[in-house]
This record gives C-alpha cells, sequence and structure tokens, in this order.
C-alpha cells in the first residue's frame, strides 16, 4: 500500500486508528476455547467488528511465535483474514546484518503479505534497507519507545542531539516519507513537538494509547500533520474489552470511541 | 545450561567453536532438493559431521522464518536433532516491551528448548529481563556488530561513553556473566581490549570470523579470558565450505581446522 492510497482510507473512514492483535490465549474469552482454533476465532471476531473503525491491523509476532508452527499458521490466517484495503503490520521489531534482513524481509513481505514492518535501529543502515526492496512496503523504524527502559539508551546524546534524534534524522535519508515510519511512545506528548520538528512529513505509528497510558487528544495536539501522519494504536483496551460472548461488540464499541475521537480530526483536514 | 557446564564442554572438546547454521535453500548442495526435506537433512549433515568440534550451534531465525510454518517446523526439528551437551542460540536479534518480550522468551525457552536467545539493546531493561525468567537461559546481547551500520549508532558517545559500551555497562547489572553474554564483532579486535575492560568476565559471542573478516588469533589475543570467555562463530566458512556430495565432510575438515587452532588456546587454561 502506498501513501496516497494510505491518507485516501484515512480520510474515507475518518479514522487514523490501528488495533493491535497481541492475541493471548489466556486472556480470550472462556468460551472460545472449545473452538477448534480459538485464536484464529477471537483474531476473526474482532476483526469482522473493528474493520469498519480501523484502518489499520498491527499483529504482535511475539504472540503467534510463541505457539511455535501453529502460531506462525494462525499469523498467516489472520493477516488473510484482513480486508486489502486495511494497513497491516508485522510488529516483529527486527533488524540485523544485511544478508539476513533480507531473509526477513522475505518472511513478511514474500512468505506473507504485510505492508509494514517494525524494525530495530541499533545495527544501522544495512540491517534496515533490505526491508526496502519490495515494492511499497514499509519500515516502521523504533524512535523513541513508551517503555520504562526506553529511557537506559534512547536519551545517550552527543553534540548531534539524543539517540532517538539522530535514529530519525539518519534514517531519513536512508528512506523517505513514502516508505519509513516511526514508532513513538505517546506516554510523553510534549515531545512529539520536537518530533515533529525532525519529520514534518512521516507517518508516525504511536502505540501506548489506552493501556498503556497518554491520551488521544496530547497525541494529536503536537503530532497531527496535514496528511494526519499519524496511525494511533490501541491493543488490549479494544480486543479485550469484553470478556463474555459479546466481546467482539464490546471491542466495536472501543473502536468506534476512538475512532469518533479521530473524526473530529480528519474533518479539518479538509 | 549453566556456565560451568560451557566451561567444561569448552575444556573436554578442546573448542570454542560455534557454527552458524544459516541455511539457505538457494546454498545447498543441488543434489539434497530431491530430499523430501533438504534443510532439515542439510542441517542434520551438517550437525552430524561437526559436533565433534563444536561447543555450540547457532541457528539464525531469519533462514528458518523466510519459510513460514513449514521453516519453524524445520528450526524446532533441528534443534532437537542438537546433541543435548552442545549450548544452543536462536539468533533473533529479538526485543520488545516486557509483556511481549515474555512472550517471545515463550517462544525460545518454553515452545523449543534453546539455551539462550539473541537481544537487541535498543527498548532497554524491560526488553531485556523477561528473557531471565526460566533458569539457565541466557540473553546474548547486542553489544558492537561487525557490519557496516554498526557505526551509525553503536558509537555515539557522551560523558558516560559510547552506546556500546553504555550498553554492556548497564546490562551488567541486570544480568550477570552466568546469564549474560555480548555479541562483539571481529572486524575490529583492538576493541577487544577495551571490551574486557568493562566485561572481564562475560562470555562473547564473536560472528565474523571467516566471511565477514578477523582472523581468530585477533580475537583471542585480546579477547581470551581465564574460562576462554569466548564463543566464535562461523557460518558460511563452514556449511558451505563444499557444495557437492562431499559438503558435510568439507564442513568437518573447516570445522577441525578451526577447533585445532583453538585448541592451543584451551591447552594453555590448564
Amino acid at each position: 500500500m502506498n501513501r496516497q492510497e494510505l491518507v485516501s482510507n484515512i480520510k474515507k473512514k475518518k479514522s487514523f486508528l490501528c488495533v493491535g492483535l497481541d492475541t493471548d490465549i489466556q486472556k480470550i474469552p472462556k468460551h472460545l476455547l472449545s473452538n477448534e482454533n480459538p485464536i484464529l476465532a477471537f483474531n476473526k471476531a474482532i476483526i469482522d467488528a473493528t474493520k469498519e473503525y480501523a484502518v489499520s491491523y498491527k499483529l504482535n509476532i511475539a504472540f503467534y511465535e510463541c505457539l511455535g508452527a501453529k502460531g506462525w499458521e494462525i499469523l498467516e490466517e489472520t493477516l488473510n483474514y484482513i480486508p486489502e484495503d486495511i494497513f497491516t503490520i508485522s510488529d516483529a521489531k527486527r533488524g540485523d546484518i544485511g544478508n539476513t534482513s533480507k531473509m526477513y524481509a522475505k518472511a513478511f513481505f514474500e512468505n506473507m503479505n504485510f505492508n509494514s514492518v517494525t524494525v530495530a535501529p541499533y545495527m544501522g543502515q544495512d540491517s534496515v534497507s533490505p526491508f526496502w526492496t519490495y515494492d511499497n512496503k514499509w519500515v516502521i523504524l523504533l524512535a523513541l519507545t513508551s517503555n520504562k527502559g526506553g529511557d537506559d539508551f534512547q536519551q545517550i546524546e552527543d553534540a548531534n542531539g539524543p539517540l532517538y534524534k539522530q535514529v530519525m534524522e539518519k534514517s531519513a535519508t536512508w528512506g523517505s516519507k513514502n516508505n519509513l515510519m516511526y514508532v513513538v511512545g505517546a506516554t510523553r506528548p510534549e515531545m512529539f513537538k520536537e518530533i515533529r520538528a525532525i519529520a514534518p512529513d512521516h507517518f508516525l505509528l504511536v502505540p501506548g494509547v489506552g493501556a498503556q497510558g497518554g491520551t488521544l487528544e496530547d497525541v494529536c495536539q503536537y503530532g497531527l500533520n496535514e496528511d494526519i501522519g499519524l496511525l494511533i494504536n490501541s491493543s488490549r483496551g479494544i480486543i479485550y474489552a469484553g470478556n463474555g460472548p459479546d466481546f467482539a461488540q464490546k471491542a466495536a464499541l472501543e473502536a468506534k470511541k476512538l475512532q469518533e475521537q479521530m473524526e473530529t480530526y480528519v474533518n479539518k483536514l479538509s
């Protein structure tokens, strides 16, 4: 999916919501456990219930990988169930020497057909660029993360600024606003101001709205650009909103709530 | 596997060789392609031929993941084929928020039974420590990598030193020499001197001897400690040493050559 299509979907749906499918067998409604494939059944129900409100789904690869080969099948089947016009993210945090990143790119872009993959920047340019050997595929690079450990190294600063800013500045010369997004945590919304100074045009994937803290309003105040430029993720807050037979309706309600808040901002665009 | 067992295996085999199973269907001998499962057949033959000389096998997860669910099965079957007394590394370069790293730990330490996993440090402590919730399992943390992009961010320096040193110093307070190793590239062997000043006791996983450059002698000169403290990896230089029906013998020869060089250093220990 290219940038134009993504922006057009955002305008059409009046939403920049990304729903995170961090599906954990321990947390899904008990009545699904009698199903032959409970996780897939859960994912399909969540997708059916929320696809009207979401422009993106983020599949947290760890939650599938921990089930082995079976998990990988569920991952593929879930991906294939997502409508074509919805932007898909393999939240994998990969990154290795070029030769190996090429294989990860093959995993997510050729063997499966994700639109994007999250990548960790520690190993630099040649660990990132192999993901761009496929047309219309995106790298979503870790910049500033919202977890506690995010401060351990991301703020280390030399004359060129803190690490997370250097990651953004350097990588902006490797890719473009048309194939590169950044992961920026939402717990410190005031930092979006500085981030927009470095990357005014890039899309930002914002985890951490909802269960991990940070409000939509805060993020939008500083983070929006003229194409919206944000994908705001909510995982647990939506998919585990209910735990009974009506779990999918509850999830839909939460997604709708966020979409309606987002609508105001999208309407201001045009 | 605990440290004592690892050191004892090194002394017994007079080797600190790690064989990297970066198995690529494009590169294995053509005659194996008629096999029902060519990659598994290749891995088994390589393991049979080299297990006498190796104390560790490193499975590069990307090379299996790019084959989807089938690749994950091959990964598991390969792991299960490795003798119990050989230290196994899932070279996965994972790392995410705690909740997610916990799932990756489950994938490699519970669903599969690897002894260790490589982890990227960008997201800090809470992205690393979930891997230590299993006994006798190791984190091998990226510190200084030998690829070109390694210089993009790892050398960023503030008053506390360059990033890669801060990664080592901080993480040494999270884990110990009994559950934490570091990935240190071999292209700049003189840097092992500085690294040993920070981490005199930790094991170092050294990729990049062979195809990626750097000689064993250089690394040993500065990198050895009183328990050897090194696992030296060779992937392509061993597993693709031959391309005909005798590929496994050729691999054995290359592994033996490295083991014999290592023997001199191990003999100096006692």
